[in-house]
């Protein structure tokens, strides 16, 4: 696979964080590209958050570059919105560009003073280093308690060409639905218009980052952008755009599913699935109460096959249901039928539940149709330990 | 502090839990008692919970006593509805009294067949134990891992004579709002008709188990109970009522205070308050968004004063507000004033942060008035491995 044409990459080590790993990233399309956007809900937004969207807005959704900060998420800080726009007006500087074509993000602790003299002071150097070459040097600078990098690359023939999608993540704390999570980037060479990028970017973001939970907590930071640079010379009619949307909501997916399965502490991907509910939303409703289930999470920790809490789980949802039509498969056993226990091998159960990826399928028998797939991970003291002592 | 009189109390092992240790416990009411009872909203329901509704229906209110017993939850099971009803029919039997005056419940591993022999057979030895003496039994018999007995007990003068309040509960997994959480007796030897009970019960119950989360999932079989026999023989006017309520209210906060202490694995409690918000129910849902957040909860374990996870949950509850009006404390110091961080001594709050009481205050500067008080505890690596190995 290749990563999409006309982007470069560049990636150091700006003295934000403590320990000297790159903490300052650089995305930057040769032409400027069009660009959608998603932001956090939550009411607290840092700084970066809020410039973004603005920028998005002056430039029309026309995009140059992302410039991105691991180690201080510059939230609840007195002088970030002048930080934050003076690391873009540095970054256009050097690139001969505007200050609203470059969309800022940040991600680390909350409410300490970013120093701006950092991220000025680096930025001629990274600009200086860009290179198509060093998109995972981008990947793993992004990175706080990630274990590791998060990419997924993909390529589709379209209109007789080859149009590639390349995306980049991290984690891997603090997510939760509620629209883009964490901090996300996915590059495409098609030639897209804002608007449709936006609509791609809504469908997709739906089956990955709104379909992941690691520990219910969403953050002031989290930024999910797609761009889009034309650079292939594809553009996508209405029909390949459907093609090209698929192919970029597989990207996402597997960035979502690679969040969960290095959820902080994680031993094991978790992957809910709740079928034949009344609607879509009831499905994700029952699947994402599951996937949140702290009494499931750490079952799934002990290797534990007990689909009572899972049952329990999908019980106090919301979703109305005759818990009697509900059938429960764990690792494609039927654990569960009609609501009563199965007749299942316990102890063969146990040790596939050893296995690092685990299925739940929630299924109801009736009529429904509604579907749903969640993504997360188990609950383990790894957690405790990482977030007992992240900031210190 | 007396107990209230006209109740006695049993405890015996009847063989539900693997160690020995007492299972089964009866309350009775000498004579039959007024009594309001509020249930689990999760749509699984366990077999007791759905007779204790129907006992109370068909007894207008009247409850002669409440059998409990802890180790199997008789959720999910195909011979549970029998089952109850044969253990009320026991009971009612012994007291010759009705076996709707009976109110089951139950707390334990969900999806096991309850063996009704096991509570037939220890009924009438059970019966034969009765007496005023012991209440601490009771409350021992009904825990599960629940680390300690949570009562509380209080006695008021009301029109000139003594009325006493006793309560008994458990957790301490399991426990999120959304109505009763958990199990809970509380007994009073006032006079106060069934549907004044009820108004008591809501009003307590919404300063108390309302307010109170451990792990945010709730159980199939959360019942609480309130009864009154009139023993002492003091019938509160409309006046005396509110009294009456405000001390059945402390012993519900008090039991709810205790639940949240020994919440799984907690090594302290935490008590979240919200302050100047819009309405209560406003600062109800901060209040919560802020107790739930495992990011909150573990900076905690690790006495890491991080404001920063505290202002961002309140973000993401749902209720909008000006993060810039925004002061926040931990341990009565200020750490963070109109959004930002404020100037405070890091290593004596992380001190004070060792103390087996956090107190966390979010005052929104302006005009509303709205208040909530929250319960909870730090989430620590002993949640997961009681959960991890619960079943097994």
């Amino acid at each position: 696979m290749n990563l999409p044409i006309g982007y470069r990459y560049a990636a150091s080590y700006a003295g934000i964080r403590k320990q000297q790993q790159d903490d300052l990233a650089l995305i930057v399309s040769d032409t400027p590209a069009q660009a959608a956007a998603l932001f956090t809900r939550n009411v607290v937004q840092a700084s970066p958050v809020r410039l973004a969207r603005q920028h998005l807005k002056m430039g029309k959704g026309t995009i140059a570059a992302v410039l991105v900060n691991a180690g201080n998420a510059n939230c609840a800080t007195r002088t970030g919105d002048q930080v934050t726009l003076a690391s873009c007006k540095a970054v256009a500087k050097e690139l001969r560009s505007k200050p609203h074509y470059v969309l800022p993000a940040s991600t680390g602790v909350i409410g300490i003073e970013l120093d701006g003299k950092l991220l000025t002071g680096a930025i001629p150097g990274l600009v200086a280093r860009l290179s198509p070459d060093n998109f995972d040097s981008v990947a793993r600078a992004i990175l706080t308690t990630d274990t590791c990098v998060k990419v997924a690359i993909e390529e589709v023939p379209l209109g007789g060409r080859v149009v590639r999608v390349a995306g980049m993540t991290k984690g891997s704390g603090m997510i939760h639905p509620n629209m883009a999570t964490t901090l996300g980037f996915i590059m495409t060479d098609a030639a897209v218009s804002a608007s449709h990028l936006r609509e791609i970017l809504l469908h997709a973001n739906e089956r990955s980052y709104h379909s992941l939970t690691v520990d219910g907590d969403t953050s002031t930071n989290d930024t999910v952008v797609l761009l889009a640079n034309g650079a292939s010379a594809v553009k996508p009619d209405e029909k390949e755009r459907k093609v090209l949307s698929e192919v970029i909501s597989w990207v996402m997916e597997s960035l979502a599913e690679q969040i969960a399965a290095d959820g902080e502490g994680a031993r094991k991907l978790v992957i809910v699935r709740a079928l034949g509910f009344a609607t879509a939303e009831h499905a994700h409703q029952v699947a994402c109460s599951v996937a949140k289930s702290p009494l499931v999470k750490t079952a799934i920790t002990g290797s534990d096959p007990n689909w009572g809490r899972i049952l329990c789980a999908a019980g106090y949802s919301g979703v109305p249901f005759d818990p009697r039509k509900v059938d429960i498969y764990i690792q494609r056993l039927l654990v569960c039928q009609g609501g009563l226990a199965a007749d299942f091998d316990e102890a063969a159960l146990k040790s596939k539940l050893d296995e690092p990826e685990v299925r739940i399928r929630i299924v109801l028998n009736g009529k429904g149709k509604g579907e749903a797939r969640f993504f997360t991970c188990d609950l383990t003291e790894g957690y405790i330990q990482i977030n007992g002592s992240y900031r210190t």
